[in-house]
């Protein structure tokens, strides 16, 4: 492997010169740079890691823990991470995508390798051993979500509490009154045991209660064929059901094919509202989806902001953001059908 | 920051013993370990990333360099992705999404920048700058795809060829003499121009003048309103055609979508077979798809593979592997209607 001494000798210059190259801590001429340049390329030379960058005591590289090989990265989770990536790259780090499951022990072993700089977790249970093991370590760290009590831990998340408001209204003014709530309930036992499922769920029925409403929630797995078979069977199983909140967003495509299988006419039958999901899917769909915009563009780039703040300004206050999702158009929403 | 002699004196063992556990060069008693491991903890301490990884030259990390900020991750690409991370796990790597475009430039200062030992390229073109710059570095690299002449690079890809060859035999057989063959032709000027387009639609044209026919190409952006376009106006623009080879993932449900609200019967009027496609997207088509299924999860795995085998066996052959799409049956794969 070249070394320093390689390089300054090809270079013809001294090895203190080829070190002010290496780490900028002296101004050279163009020419003697583009000289020793040529040389470390012509040579293969590759500059120690700890270099640059760890002498400054930092490998610019944070790893994104996200579940991925236990979950499919949806296109909006996949739209957050390319997001959060671009973000760090304009500042200067790089994200790793750490396939982590959710274990603490795995974090630990990350964060004493010593190769990264700070952690961005993403799908955070309400009790979460990761964040403890964070809490513990000396590694900074940002949440994208929020655990039970998120009171002294940075985090940005969806606002699932003012998206779920917002779209139990929209149903509400347009005169709804028998509204269903579908997710996947295999949360409890599983990955899905996150917050966004859990909060979502006890707004839904806390502002309906507040209209004197009540609400039914309904179970479906997230993957296209089980929103069909709910679909085609929909209104047996519902026949007072006039709106749907749907956050599922593999699931919603199917959902409405099954609907119109079983001859459900939609939004005259029955309207739909999916949330949290993303112009891919509901222009999957057939009618399009009216459905309410993941953040997840704004949400990975004040994630990965979180994360590097952390580690640059650790003495900065610790972000508190919570973004809502927006509702946009499509053909899936009306009035409530006359009685 | 705390130092190995804190460590050590924390721990009450020798500076030496530190190393070796860190290092694991000499064995250590599992108490000693232990108290050595717990002072660690204790005082945050941090393994220099130049320690055990880096003392070998090597820190473990591969970049997935991918345009994912010019191109969304389809459901295809997010599995080759999470399977070439998981097999890399498991042969201790980490896996960096590397945001890149595809710029010569960018490679040139990640593998400089000596933070990865090797770098897995996707959305190869048939003349691509970014593996003339690998050539000409030192850093460990192989290809997800191929150059035009890919002699002489190490290389796992989709054998596009195989592929469209069993799709045209599988339509040919079933008595279709009109094909179209529907894919995004902006690729010239953009991203798109990598070889998998070329080498398909050049297959698909050479499959058919082998039988005496010729194929008609059909231009659709990807996504699922541009299908929808497409097939809602298809049978007045392309009356005599009987079956579409389709490319074109995220346009593939649009474009039943649109085919039966136009009034098209599939597989009755016109046969549709969904070429390098996944289950979830598939699903979302109504009828189901028939397709062949990309061989994501294998070809991230021999991906992973290759690159570290490049690593850590150097000398070992090049892989030159092609793996074939699998035919999964649907609902919309046919006989050609009676003339």
């Amino acid at each position: 492997m070249a070394t320093m001494q390689d390089v300054a000798r090809r270079a013809q210059v001294s090895i203190a010169t080829v070190s002010f190259v290496l780490n900028n801590t002296k101004p050279v001429t163009a020419a003697t740079r583009d000289r020793v340049e040529a040389a470390m390329a012509e040579l293969g030379y590759r500059r120690n890691p700890a270099g640059s960058a760890l002498a400054r005591g930092r490998t610019d590289i944070i790893a994104l823990l996200y579940p991925a090989l236990q979950r499919q990265l949806h296109a909006t989770a996949t739209r957050f991470f390319t997001s959060a990536a671009e973000r760090a790259s304009e500042r200067g780090f790089s994200l790793v995508l750490w396939p982590a499951a959710n274990e603490a022990a795995q974090i630990d072993e990350l964060t004493r390798s010593g190769l990264i700089d700070g952690v961005l977790l993403m799908e955070v249970q309400l009790e979460d051993a990761r964040v403890d093991a964070l809490r513990r370590g000396s590694t900074p760290f940002a949440l994208i979500g929020r655990t039970q009590d998120p009171t002294g831990l940075p985090f940005v998340d969806i606002d699932f509490e003012q998206t779920v408001v917002s779209a139990v209204e929209e149903l509400v003014a347009r005169g709804h009154t028998d509204i269903a709530f579908v997710y996947d309930h295999s949360g409890p036992t599983t990955l899905h045991a996150y917050g966004a499922i859990a909060r979502a769920s006890r707004t839904f029925h806390d502002t309906l209660a507040q209209s004197g409403l009540t609400g039914t929630s309904v179970d479906c797995r997230e993957n296209p064929r089980a929103g069909r078979r709910l679909g085609e069977t929909f209104r047996d199983d519902f026949p007072d059901v006039t709106a749907v909140l749907i956050m599922n967003e593999l699931a919603s495509p199917g959902f409405t094919t099954g609907l119109r299988r079983s001859g459900t006419a939609v939004p005259e039958d029955l309207s739909v509202l999916s949330i949290v999901s993303s112009e891919t899917v509901a222009s999957m769909s057939d009618p399009e989806l009216t459905f309410m915009r993941a953040p997840a563009v704004e949400l990975g780039r004040l994630g990965a902001d979180a994360i590097i703040d952390r580690i640059t300004a650790p003495d900065s206050a610790l972000p508190h953001t919570l973004v809502p999702c927006e509702l946009v158009p499509g053909s899936t929403l009306g009035d409530a059908p006359a009685r």
